[in-house]
């Protein structure tokens, strides 16, 4: 989202173009707080295990807290037809009707959230376009914001991707059931992850085995429990 | 590398940004075309696999053909450090001293290619950001741009990053040693490979293993004997 040939002119647009947006993310926020909605980001990398991570949290979640889901790709339902197996409020946002935008921006998600029942919503996901680096860059006025990384990325994707763990509330290492078939330190993420946020939670789960998701569906009921007085 | 709020001054400038642009990946073609180096651009997601692509790829060409690495990060000398390992000569673009760019840009490409000895190379690779979308949005004055997908990142991604495939001339499926550890149909990626470009060629490789890379060097070397006349 930024080009090699900078001029005044064009830095003074996108300064004031990123002001107009960061106005729209704070409409969505107090939106999402009207309604006693909590609302979670999830972005990562395509093929990160975003979808499959959000299966199985909605599975969990079935009569504890109402869900919906919002989610961004630049093409096709395919995420929408599997998370609305679940039988929650799913709505897909194509950004190829946007310009094919590598990211959600505040506007196109206050767009959508017209088709979400957000006064019946404890909690509203997010699933961000599949891309480590342009959608940290862009508050969407989500209450939260997860990063799911998959064991198969390798080790050093927090210092290359900086910014997108600078900016999470919680790491979600995701396919951890193909360790036993990878080269991957699973303590040299913590340590990467620690360099560019010390201390950031760290999640290490397999949406297909199941395993560590006990830990994650924690920290997403302390989510939900943290947001405002009911409405 | 869009936002969403469109507006006829906007759409002008990054018009002519993009026209300006395309005058430097025309210029970087001629200094390739004028060098006699096949410039090969390596894209894919974060974790794909490029650099480990590479690295075997070199390995197997030292001695037959002289290459050079550009690559391109937000941060980190990771991967420059790995390659530098095979002998050849290497530069690290970290975007983060270009606003942290999501892509590579071809004006970028030009001011590095000054420290690449062009006229000794038959081949250089640019190994791109780690971004199944915006750098399928920049010409770099590529003779031919690859798209590395790993097998564990799901077979619909050609459908999801549609722009990506479209502007390949080849695709790597890598990691396939990792196949037996997961559910992924090899036939469906090959299926919707072609419904958004049609007979693309696709090599099936495993770094790792050396699965699959008879075929991949063949492309690779088949592209360095299409180059112009020697100088």
């Amino acid at each position: 989202v930024t080009t090699d040939e900078p001029s005044g002119k064009r830095v003074g647009i996108m300064a004031r173009v990123m002001e107009a947006h960061d106005e729209l993310a704070a409409r969505n926020r107090e939106r999402f707080r009207a309604a006693g909605v909590v609302a979670i980001d999830v972005m990562g990398s395509p093929g990160a295990g975003k979808t499959a991570l959000l299966e199985a949290t909605l599975a969990r979640l079935e009569g504890r807290l109402r869900c919906g889901v919002l989610v961004g790709d630049i093409a096709t339902t395919n995420d929408a037809d599997r998370l609305a197996r679940s039988g929650v409020p799913v709505v897909q946002i194509n950004t190829e009707f946007f310009g094919g935008s590598c990211h959600l921006e505040a506007g196109v998600v206050a767009r959508f959230l017209g088709e979400m029942p957000l006064d019946e919503l404890d909690l509203l996901f997010i699933e961000n376009v599949g891309n480590l680096v342009c959608p940290a860059e862009f508050d969407i006025g989500q209450a939260a914001r997860v990063v799911v990384l998959s064991v198969t990325e390798g080790e050093d994707k927090p210092l290359k991707y900086p910014l997108a763990f600078r900016g999470a509330s919680q790491v979600v290492l995701s396919k951890v059931d193909l360790v036993p078939h990878l080269d991957v330190d699973l303590g040299a993420v913590r340590t990467y992850v620690d360099r560019v946020h010390p201390g950031l939670g760290m999640c290490t789960v397999s949406a297909r085995t199941g395993e560590g998701l006990g830990a994650w569906m924690d920290w997403v009921e302390d989510q939900a429990a943290a947001r405002g007085p009911l409405r």
